[in-house]
């Protein structure tokens, strides 16, 4: 068979260690031809440091000279945008970081242009690939939940500002907590309802904490240039009556520094996902069922293979281009619905 | 000093067993005169069993008879909003069982009459005199927790649908698990929030569980004749940008058979309710307290002291017919949202 | 319906606290018409402290006068097999006091002759009637064990040796612990089983403990007439290859005061009985199920209930005189490979 | 002194990690001056690893060159008897890995050939070294215990079938839990009870869930070529009125995914091994006794050792070949007892 | 056997509660003549309820009209010493609550008069009952201890200044903490020690919280009446070099509500008392021995039972007036080390 | 900024894994010029081990040569004196290792000479640095605690006698566990009360276990050279009425094998350090406070650091010369109370 050409966009840690070690350990599918950082200094020691043959600062030069079968985009949210649209037009596979994009439309212009391409766009939303994840997507194809109609999402932090990077920056990130650490939850939310498209949205924005300063537990943050928000809290509803509760925090009173959740309930079981249990009836009586030996896995590896699935066809259970799209959409309603 | 003449309304369990026995360990400041139910029967052995001196089946002839001071009102829903506006037109104090009414009309009607006539108009919602809302509204005050900007209220059961009584009666009862538990934790959330008037409402509400049947926690109920929602959840928000998220539910696929609680979170502090603990900084360090000695407490006691405390002009943190206004409109608009 | 008639032979603590006050909350099917001690007046106690109306210190008078449909033997062990037969030969129903009896010719011939006289003889191993065993049964029935091919079963008390009673005396109660506690769980472990006879038994009896004398905690007991064996151990096959692991002890060196248990190991999945665990696979992981919501249940009164159900023709859970010929029989093994 | 040529023979895992290590640690004693596997390359490979002079395919090759004092055997079961006969043979001190043999007639020949060549022959068996052991054994000898006359021991997996070597394959293995856990177990209990020959031996032996399939914890297992026990359980007797309960799995529905433990019962006290707990009498009161500070030990190394003082005719711990023979006919009696 | 006649002097809880009841218990060796309390009507109400003869309010009447072989003084702390002088002087045995007196020469002489009038005098330190304190001394006597030469003994209450009573009141008390609750674990410690004359004594008292006030555990007190220390801490050597840390608070900014130890350390054992642990070596290991039977017992009953011992002259644990003595002594110089 | 140069006088495992990897990290402010060890070939490994230019066994030639800023001191505890008297002679900051001395007049002549050149002298108690320490000092500064009045601190091994190094040495070390561990937690609760001066000092110390020999968990002793004393307790009052309760144990019957912990006592609030919690009351109810995150530090490299701050006229939290005399005053007192 012969191997799929990858380049990596964006040279932080994130490729460093997640993208190019996941797609180095499927080499027989895939081989890493390039990597374009905008500091070519900082892009050919990327290179050196995994072996990779090219280093480029422009991405129009990368295709030019690599043609690349396929582009993983790890840059900040702001570049997702323009360097999915450019890939996509190059004729390459995308597997971009998420979130998504910054505008609901934008993510939504990307699934179409994929689309009509012909080509796979996916997200990197990994949480997808962790065993409970898919015990509940089993539990829910064996009939063990009967019809979900609520879902409650958390993904809170207690005092976890990033002390690094642009997390704090709105123009480049699009938002805090929400953008950052909600989309995980909601996208895994969406997942279990089989993505709908939403009925109403309503949301609100704080950063009572942000803006105030205090203690870290991920670094210190400067509370004079915190612009996005540090909690975020959401309600969802869809055209089939089921609905989410969505909350998410860099920065919250609340007991655990890091506590990220979800409760599915259905009609026949309900399931708190981690550690995973399953409330339910069995012989007659109500049920808790825990699983003790599910397996810890590498989540980056699977997400990557299946998005290698997804390239060559096969059934995949990444996030696609189209869900995305959706998921923006949600993501968007619920920063103008805080800003009513 | 005089005792004020006391009458109930109803000659249920509530009043049997709550609003008699509370009444009477205050017997420096209120008298029971008599009891009315509408099985004269039922009315006069309750009336004999607390020494209760006039027993009626029609409240008329009490009005005519007795000329209370006041009364309490603790017969099912329906009959809330046309006991309290009689009793009202009669010039009594009225206390009154929770959820105010069926409709929110009824409840704004019912708080005006008692304004225009000068009278106390106050709903039983006991949960106000535990010891922890006593020390969450004393480290609200004492300016602990900040400025309070998010709560989470449920009151959950798992297999908890009363096998007794109207509790699954719509016509009777107005609703299932949102009207009669998550008022409770509604009305507290409220009261954090200094009671506000309600922007935004969005709610669900979910029957799955309730008509398909099952076993039961307390006692077993029919699925052919359960036609209230056995599950709730709504997102509210105010004016000030705070929000509430609300569940309740009869049963649900949940972990524990009866878990209510409520989570406040400020800008300095957040509070989880039960056990009661307080998230915030220390000393400049992140910290946890706890109070391992708070009181158990008689509520219903306490609850009827600042009754009979409004009644006689006094500061009383009984829940006001205002206030009971202001909650019964946000359950309508939580039902109207959930039929869309 | 005409009420059955009931006599109780026997005025020991049994009678008095658990056979009468079963029978008089069953008072819709049956009446105690008589009570039968060897001490007239602690028959006639008896009597009056119950309302029943006659009293005997001799069975054959009890017979003459009141003609019984059903007799409870509650007597020593050694008077099981004589009384029953003779209450069979009267024409009652006999529910008796486990163990069956002292030999197992004795249970044999007390099975026979019921048969032969189409009469009900039933035995009270109440263990039968906890919500444990139930569901274990439901669980059985409902496949989720599969073939069940092992059971450990122990009753085990660290030093409960009791300090009343005949329980140290051989010739009047056929044993120690093995006869007054083994007899439960062996009981249980043989219905799980759908009671085979057995194909080949080896056991033993020790009596260091019981001899030696110590520490009681039951009260103090004389190490020298001690004649039981303070514990036994034994292994049970079967035709179709499963087999049984049973312990007994008054007294032994372990950890618990009092450790009552069994674990079912099936096919499909394995039971420990208490707390009841479910240890299986589900949704293709391997789950382990509590229930935590069963009910504690008064196995008294729902092990009469089942005997009146049999003495009615109606199904039942009780243990049959052909269960108790099986069980006496194993129990003789056990004590004859004992004494090899 | 001189110091003792030592020869592997078997090149697999227990010869690299364990055997081999082991001997280095001693290399004031001994020195290993081959290996021998059919394999040459492997047995090479094994060789330079650890700096060993000879590699050999051919065991007669190596007697012949290399004239070992002492061989150790890690090969396959269906070896150890060949080989062991062939070393003693040769004049070689033995030690042998774990089961003995095949058969018990094996067992015993290679015990007689051993004393009538006045050669160690030992088995490894490493239990016999944990600080728990040491400690029961000193408890024993301390008086601690009394007479010891029961013993539980159980070596369970739940889903322990190993999805590597040979573990399945009865021709090679001789058998499944039985022969490759539950000789772990019974050792111990054969040495608590001083070894001696049994009386009666009853067991079972089952193939339920190996033959069905399903997850796995060490690895995947075929079941379409499981043709050993998953699970055996026996009773064994002793003619001074011992008894040994013993149960070995590996695939049984039950809690822990690996469970190995012993509960010796004396007439003065009883052990629970792990983590080693003593219940007696102290001061005229119940106690239980706990040992919080027991050192982990490289109980490899501690057998090795104890192997070299038996050559050097010094007081062992190990496991002799008389002791061998004794176990091997206890294991036979019970697979000949689970045929019947 | 003639009865003995019992005097009861003071009528408060301790009379009603504690040593009447245990008297009665005790009624095969002692009868209860007479209760004397400085108000008749409370008095006569006292003899009506426990069916005592008579009922005085003054003790010379008492004296005169029934001639007690025994009196039970339970007053307040400064009338201790003039009563048992008096009863002593009038030929009885005394049993007198504790503290023994205000002042060391009182208890002095109030063991010398009962030693030259031949009569038993003690005082009422009911921990020496417990089945803990009863294990610690078997554990000494049988050696497992070796040499005792520390013990720490603490009883600290967080917030448990009574609400009731004179134990802020210096003048009838004589002190606070340490007269009220050191006492007992002192009397405990210097049991342990054989109850020997102390050589150095160094102490402190406190009264932070107890003057400034706020919550209260044990009702509310008057910070401005309150006279006493509310904490106390203490080191008393022996001659033979042992020593005793010792720690009394009614109000201390500690953990528990209430704890109350001790930690005897022994050349070979020591001891924490509750929950009962020996940490010792045993078979050469270091071991932890707990013992998990210990009965709770009435130890009023068995300490009255005590007293009625040494009064007939036999063996007895009840506190003698010569150990009074030594202990009011300890507490004398801690005092006055205090105020040094 | 010129670096400062540093010296190390002694060259056992304290200089090599504690203050020189220190020093290296400071490297912006100090540079190691020399190691100085009685032993040359240890000297000058050590230098070579850390690039350290000089390497000496005498210390003249060390200052001859080198002329260092500064001196650490890690030589046996008696070398302290003559070590430190000579560097501050020389015109050297000291930092010495903790005991400062044997004897007191010894530790108040090294303040005095410090203080007369103008130099800085400072002892190495690391558990200043702790965070919790930190946190202690923090909520003392803003008034958590009110007035402190009472101290308990232990530093208690189980079975630690030290199998290696000169600890049971009297000649070399001045003492056992008071010197060697007790030390450590009387600084902490020394520096809680600001350092005064001691008013009465009362003590002992106790040799049983180190004389009797037996079970060590921290290598083995020899009881035959034990010459120190194997605990100590004291107690130590203050002019202000504040007290120390101090236990220090290498051997002790106690339960765990190493627990060492303070407790202080304050009229607001009390604190136990490990783990940190603060008792006191909050919005008028008791609180307990937990901070949950508190980071583990570098211990050794903070108190180097604050040593440095000192040297450079900062401010510091290192242990100083005066307080180091005040320390060993204490230290010399208790062990002449113990004699007495």
């Amino acid at each position: 068979m012969t191997l799929l050409k990858a380049a990596i966009i964006g040279g932080g840690n994130i490729a460093d260690n997640n993208h190019i070690p996941a797609l180095k350990q499927l080499s027989e599918q895939v081989e890493i031809v390039a990597v374009c950082s905008r500091d070519l200094n900082k892009s050919r020691a990327l290179a050196d440091k995994h072996a990779i043959a090219h280093a480029f600062a422009d991405t129009a030069e990368l295709y030019r000279q690599c043609a690349p079968d396929l582009v993983v985009i790890c840059t900040p949210n702001y570049l997702h945008y323009p360097q999915t649209m450019e890939a996509l037009e190059q004729g390459c596979h995308v597997f971009c970081e998420k979130p998504p994009a910054l505008a609901a439309q934008n993510a939504r212009d990307m699934a179409n242009l994929a689309t009509s391409k012909g080509l796979t766009l996916a997200y990197n939303f990994q949480l997808r690939q962790t065993s409970e994840w898919a015990l509940l997507m089993r539990c829910k194809t064996d009939g063990l939940l009967g019809s979900i109609y609520h879902i409650k999402a958390h993904f809170l932090r207690r005092r976890g500002i990033p002390g690094w990077g642009y997390f704090t920056n709105k123009a480049m990130q699009g938002g805090g907590a929400l953008m950052d650490l909600g989309v995980h939850v909601l996208d895994l939310a969406l997942c279990a309802l089989d993505y709908p498209t939403p009925d109403q949205v309503l949301g609100n924005t704080y950063d009572f904490i942000g803006k105030a300063g205090g203690k870290g537990l991920m670094g210190s943050w400067n509370p004079a240039t915190f612009e996005v928000e540090d909690a975020s809290t959401a309600y969802i509803t869809f055209p089939n009556k089921a609905s989410i509760m969505l909350s998410a925090s860099f920065a919250l009173n609340t007991q655990s520094d890091k506590d990220r959740n979800l409760e599915i309930f259905g009609s026949k079981g309900g399931v708190k996902l981690f550690p995973f249990t399953l409330h339910t009836e069995l012989a007659g009586e109500l049920a808790d069922v825990q699983f003790p030996y599910l397996e810890e896995t590498d989540i980056q590896l699977k997400n990557t293979a299946a998005f290698l699935d997804a390239c060559q066809g096969k059934p995949s259970t990444v996030c696609t281009g189209e869900q995305g799209a959706i998921l923006q959409e949600i993501i968007e309603r619920i920063y103008q619905s805080a800003e009513r």
